[in-house]
C-alpha cells in the first residue's frame, strides 16, 4: 500500500492497475475534454470498484479552454492510420503526462502515499515526448525534489511494448472488454483510429473487443 | 518575445514581469483558492494592463477541494513569525510550482513559445522544497524533453535572495505599492506573517506598504 495510480482506463493502465492492485491506495482519472474521456473513465470507474481501490477523477478544464489538439473535443477530427503515423502527432494533448503527473505528485504528497505509477510504453515514445525515458527520468527527479516525502515516480511499463503489456495483463486476468481505446469516444471502438489499430494488434488472439468496423475498406 | 511568465502579482514575479516585459507574451496566474489569490490576481492584472502583456487566470479548483494547506481557504490559520521558521511549513501547498510550470509547459508548447519564466529566489529555499536548484534543474529537463519545441525553463533568481530581487526592482521601476505579499488576503498587509516580514525586509528604505499593524507587540 502507499501508491497512487494515474488511471485512464484504456488497456495498459489497467493492467497497471490489476499488477499492482494490492499495493494502490488512490486511483487518479483526469477528466480534460478528450473525446474519449467519458468512456475511458467509466471504465476506470468499473475496475476501481471491482478491485475495492479509491477512485478520484479530477477535472482540469483549461485543457478544453485553452490548448489545442485533435484529441480534443474542441480540435478536428482524430486522424486514422498506424498509431506511429506522423499523423498521430495531431491527437498530442501538450505536456499532458507532466501535467498529470505534477497534480498526481501533489495528490500523493497531500496523502502520504510516498510513490505514482503510470503505464507509458514503449508504443508511445515515437509520437508522444513526453511518455520517452528522458521525461519521466526527470520528471520523476523533479517530484523527488520538489516533495517533503520525496514522491518516487514509477513507469514499470517503460521498455516493454503494448503487446507484452497485453500478454501481462492477460495473465492477471484483466477483462479488456471493460477498457477503452477509441480515441473518436463513440458508442464502440471504431476500428480504424491509431489507437484502434495499436489495440487490435496488442490484444491479438484474445480480443474481446466488438469494432465497428473490422474489415479495410476495399 | 516567446516567453511565458509564472505571474502571481507579487513583488518577486512582478520585479521578474518588469526585467523580461520586452520578451514576455504571456503571463498565468493561477486561481488555486489560497487566501490571498485575489488580492495578488487584481495586482497582476494591473502590471499586465500597464505594460500592455497578455494576462490569462487559470483556475485550478482541484487544488482547493484535495489539497490540504494552511494557505488555501480551507485550511488553518496562517502562521505568524519568520518566512524560513518551520512553522512555515504549514503554508507549503504540495508540488504547487510543479503543477503551475506543467501547465505553464504545456501552454508554451500551445502557443509556440519557447521558455517560460518563474520568479523563485533563495528565500524560498528553506521551506519550499519544488522552490530549491534541484527541482528547478529537473523540471527544466522534464520539461524540455516532454515537448516537441523543447521549452526552456528559466530561474533568473534562483541563486539571488529577496533583497536583491527588490533592489532589482527598484532600478527597473516597480511601483511595490501594485504588489501584493501578505498570505492573510485581508484588506491591507497584515505586517506578521512571513509573508509580510519577508517583505518588509526586502523592501527596507523604499517601502510604500501600508501594513495593518507595523510594530512589535510588547
Amino acid at each position: 500500500m502507499s501508491k497512487l495510480i494515474v488511471y485512464s482506463g484504456g488497456m495498459d493502465s489497467t493492467v497497471l492497475l490489476y499488477r499492482y492492485a494490492g499495493d494502490i491506495t488512490l486511483a487518479v482519472s483526469f477528466d480534460y475534454d478528450s473525446k474519449h474521456n467519458e468512456r475511458e473513465i467509466e471504465y476506470a470507474r468499473l475496475n476501481t470498484e471491482k478491485l475495492n481501490i479509491e477512485h478520484l477523477v479530477v477535472r482540469i478544464d483549461f485543457v478544453g479552454k485553452y490548448f489545442s489538439s485533435h484529441l480534443l473535443k474542441t480540435g478536428g477530427d482524430i486522424p486514422e492510420g498506424h498509431y506511429t503515423d506522423p499523423v498521430m502527432k495531431q491527437t498530442v494533448v501538450p505536456f499532458r503526462n507532466g501535467i498529470m503527473l505534477s497534480i498526481a505528485c501533489g495528490l500523493a504528497e497531500s496523502r502520504k502515499l510516498k510513490s505514482v505509477l503510470i503505464a507509458n510504453h514503449t508504443g508511445d515514445h515515437p509520437i508522444y515526448p513526453d511518455c520517452r525515458g528522458d521525461f519521466i527520468k526527470a520528471m520523476g527527479e523533479a517530484m523527488h525534489h520538489g516533495t517533503y516525502i520525496n514522491v518516487q515516480l514509477e513507469s514499470p511499463f517503460l521498455s516493454m511494448n503494448k503487446r507484452d503489456v497485453a500478454l501481462l495483463g492477460k495473465e492477471a486476468g484483466v477483462d479488456f472488454s471493460l477498457t477503452w481505446s477509441c480515441y473518436k469516444g463513440g458508442e464502440s471502438h471504431c476500428g480504424r483510429c491509431g489507437t484502434c489499430i495499436e489495440r487490435k494488434e496488442a490484444l491479438d488472439g484474445f480480443d474481446p473487443t466488438i469494432y465497428e468496423q473490422t474489415e479495410v475498406r476495399k
